[in-house]
């Protein structure tokens, strides 16, 4: 019998809700969740190399910016909530990646949302193929296709 | 002769970038566009009322929540610049509205994006029709269907 | 004999510099400190009660306010960093606290400050004095005089 | 003949409120007040140069960064309010400028604070005297002594 395959965990980094990023109704303002989910990239890049993201620019000579950001909201964090931020490569392009993102807490999921990203040179900031050390390590938490 | 369907002009709000809401790339941080979002609809609703949003929530017992959010990011608004956030209305419902959003410098598309927002009932929380005033005086920054 | 004025340890948080607290020079923004001082006494709390700051105000009633604060920066956090965050109460008042705040980086102090609180009615927001269980859990992140 | 020492009016700059700028307990977060003065310093450069801070650092080859930052809050803006932020030079140094800061609402004083900055070589960030033509310029702003 085959191995079918295997539905890989997505990373997850969890952090605690700030006083400050809570509006005046009480829960966490809705571009805050846009914040969490860069903040979640660059954990997850830490987790990929067992570097830093600025290291990986500073070896590769490469950078990434966002081309495109969703979220849908279901729930609302408050103040001092801790939440999970679950992250997870949907699409591992020659030049970009799309990333699926969820908030949950304790289990309840609360936002969910995608960003999709471009290599550029860090220099020209002209689009530019990832390279392979990148790829290889990011494929650890890309979703099966 | 009939009259023809009339693009009506969307509500614009400008805007001067601050020096906090740009990041170490020396350009607006990818979630900060979603606050200025949030402010076009602010000045929508001044327009709109010619009245505050709070003013609304007092008199009709409602408020608004975000229910999703969109961005594509085309370009960067830099430090100093001068940006026009431009807020149409495109759905106007019988519990949400969905705004197209634009941000302009000098006639130059950098984001667009779109807010889905539902009315719930200021105190239980739970969605709620819109008030004929308040979906008559929006009327105004919707576009022809 | 006679026990000699102890030197308590300061409470102590640690957390790392996400990219979007840092400003287009690259490093954290002045205002964003601040706002460190806050998460800061944000986890004091929790440490003094073994309970969250929300639990102090749904059991006694009261909130608190801050009325002052100060800050020197002597040198600057970049993203990605780890810094911890020093919180030491140099006055515990009848209707008020003081609180020497220090940011350091690996042993270099990066930023001292100092926030003055204020303790008031929840509902009417008038100073009133701290409940002696608010006092006596706080006391223990109190310098000696 | 004697001059007569004039009083001269502090520079104004107006903004309105942000919801997101507001916290939990539905005022300006105490951080914010630090990112309007931040922005006060930004809109006086422009008066006193009829240029922007950028220009300033281009032509000169110089920056600014704060040395120390301090605030008194005496009441709260909300949501939607209109403040002035008012700045007055109060030291006009070598190296350096101190600047005193008031935030107020329909003449209400609600922040009061100051501000010292030092100025640094753009590239080197070692502390330099500021060009004539600058101190010249923010002589403007600056209080009699």
């Amino acid at each position: 019998m085959r191995q079918t395959a295997r539905a890989m965990a997505p990373f997850v980094h969890t952090l605690r809700v700030r006083y400050h990023e809570c509006d005046a109704q009480g829960i966490v303002f809705n571009a805050q969740y846009f914040a969490y989910f860069d903040i979640a990239m660059t954990e997850l890049w830490r987790a990929a190399f067992e570097r830093s993201y600025a290291t990986m620019i500073a070896d590769h000579g490469i950078d990434m910016v966002v081309a495109e950001a969703t979220a849908r909201f279901l729930g609302s964090a408050r103040f001092d909530d801790l939440v999970d931020l679950e992250a997870q490569i949907t699409r591992l392009g020659t030049t970009g990646i799309t990333t699926r993102m969820r908030v949950l807490r304790a289990g309840e999921l609360l936002v969910e949302g995608e960003l999709r990203h471009v290599f550029v040179d860090a220099t020209s900031w002209t689009s530019t193929p990832m390279p392979t050390a990148v790829r290889s390590a990011l494929g650890r938490f890309a979703a099966p296709s």
